[in-house]
């Protein structure tokens, strides 16, 4: 029998709408926060025993539907070759950005099962351990997304490096993006392989972009990723972007199952818009959970209404949760999804 | 006779398309870097001598269609009661950020001539200085991005203080809303009465909303101070918000004579929403000007070409130009504007 989430991801009839929440095996958990305190966050990341430890957290805790395999988007960029190290409260740091072509032909891509057997080993453990009672999601950063990070060290206030090798080495930066594509259909597929039931790309920076440009830089890369991942397997694979209010329609057509919306989008309009070709996932801003719990109530039956009991659409975040974030709140909003 | 850009503004008939850059009065120019090397940011805003110097700067280097004054939009935050300075690299730090009603309640409504005169009497010495030769363009921070200031204490990546006090505290939220609106409507009029030909409202972070919050919680403000100044004067307002692209159609309904786009929305598309209501100003990429002479060149043209020579159009950027940008290619830019 076909879980929930993947259900209405597939427009499949469902009984109810299905929710989970992006970085639910995070900080705002205090369970998650004791085990991280005694490693760090790579480390985590790296060893089954602890990613699959903290994955299984908010599946206890807050019985959402579906797990997502403990793990970063800079897991393949640090397998490709670029040292990465995460600065307390500054986020990552990428310690030999890519600045030419020459840098760029340095770059391996990674083979998942030699370079990061440890994305597979954790989701067959997270697998076993859930013993099929939810279902399993992997993910990865997106090209436009991870390549930021590799030529920018790190976030970007205006993704200025990146822009000028797009616009001024388009060499390089069609030689970085291929070898991504190549890195991330890999490594998508061996999470596939291991067991995953969904699988999400993250390509969370590609809203910084004109319309325009994300039609000739972007989304050609999302679209292979896809297609190429359609040909091996028929699992279903979601689709983020933040800040993708002017770019939905095209976003649609990168074949992606599910859409997952940013919290800026008004959900019907871009229901309106995506139409009945694909699912949505989203888009409760995050900083809604810092409210009352009434408040928290309302916000959330306000877009499950907009759905009804049709399938189609998964409730969630329109971002990451965030740190602070009161796990009261959390539970309410799941609950509300659950019993709606 | 009227100025050009005041004209496109007014959609009145113009010759051609008028030309001028946010924060043209910058840190890309070496004769800016120069003065500012010898004094600090706020000394420059509050010494009218030094703030026209720096604002004559585009001018006479680039012949843009307009000159903007030198100033902050922290300037009447700092006039409420806030103590405010610049961190070298890490932008401005409010040192008694708002975070209850009480605090609220002890921010003063300044008076524009007397607790901020040096903002008249720099735009007095800049209209004598220019002569009538080009419009001066006065500005202001709108309630909303002045208020995520005040409660976040500086910048802010995800806005949750502010978010949280405009769910969880609606009276300390909407009287700090009201007491910036006041502030705002006298510091833009006293601009207008010193000789401002446009007012520029800029609600850089009123993007991180939904549409919904937009509506309920900026909108009825930006409308209200247009409202207000459209009661006093003729001169044409502009409205800048970054990350407009889900809320255009709205935010021409303020009453504003000029939407300013920011780059990541299609222009041509834009034109299309927000109709003949209103002008439209932008949206070129700030990170274009780091193209090649022949990038630059096309990429303005791309956008002259959606208008043709019709008026209702001012070309900008879609928003401030970088610090290290290229100044032969801001010259290049400007001329293609001018010449085409």
């Amino acid at each position: 029998m076909e879980h929930l989430l993947i259900k209405s991801a597939k427009k499949e009839s469902i009984e109810r709408i299905p929710v989970w929440i992006m970085r639910q095996a995070g900080r705002y958990l205090k369970e998650y926060r004791e085990i991280r305190e005694k490693y760090d966050f790579f480390t985590m990341c790296k060893t089954p025993n602890l990613a699959v430890k903290v994955s299984m957290q908010p599946i206890d805790i807050l019985d959402v539907d579906a797990g997502i395999i403990f793990s970063d988007i800079l897991i393949p960029v640090e397998a490709m070759g670029i040292k990465v190290t995460f600065e307390k409260d500054h986020g990552p740091k990428l310690h030999n950005p890519i600045s030419n072509y020459s840098d760029v032909e340095k770059l391996i891509i990674p083979e998942p099962e030699k370079d990061m057997p440890f994305v597979g080993e954790s989701i067959k453990l997270f697998k076993k351990e859930l013993n099929n009672r939810k279902p399993v999601i992997g993910f990865s950063g997106a090209p436009w997304t991870l390549a930021s990070y590799m030529i920018e060290g790190g976030g970007s206030k205006n993704h200025l490096k990146i822009k000028s090798m797009m616009i001024n080495d388009p060499r390089a930066f069609s030689l970085l993006m291929e070898k991504l594509t190549e890195t991330v259909i890999k490594h998508l597929y061996s999470q596939i392989k291991a067991g995953s039931d969904l699988v999400q790309l993250f390509d969370t920076w590609a809203g910084v972009l004109s319309p325009k440009e994300y039609n000739d830089f972007v989304f050609p890369y999302q679209k292979r990723i896809i297609q190429e991942l359609k040909k091996l397997s028929d699992v279903p694979i979601s689709l983020y972007i933040n800040n993708s209010g002017n770019i939905l329609e095209k976003m649609s057509d990168t074949g992606a199952d599910v859409i997952s919306l940013d919290w800026m989008i008004d959900i019907a309009k871009a229901k309106k818009v995506i139409g009945d070709k694909v699912s949505i996932q989203g888009n409760l801003d995050p900083c809604y959970l810092f409210g009352e719990p009434e408040f928290v109530k309302q916000k959330t039956l306000d877009i499950l209404n907009i759905f009804g009991k049709n399938t189609g659409y998964i409730f969630n975040l329109g971002h990451g949760i965030l740190p602070n974030t009161p796990v009261e709140n959390v539970k309410l909003m799941v609950e509300t999804v659950i019993n709606f």
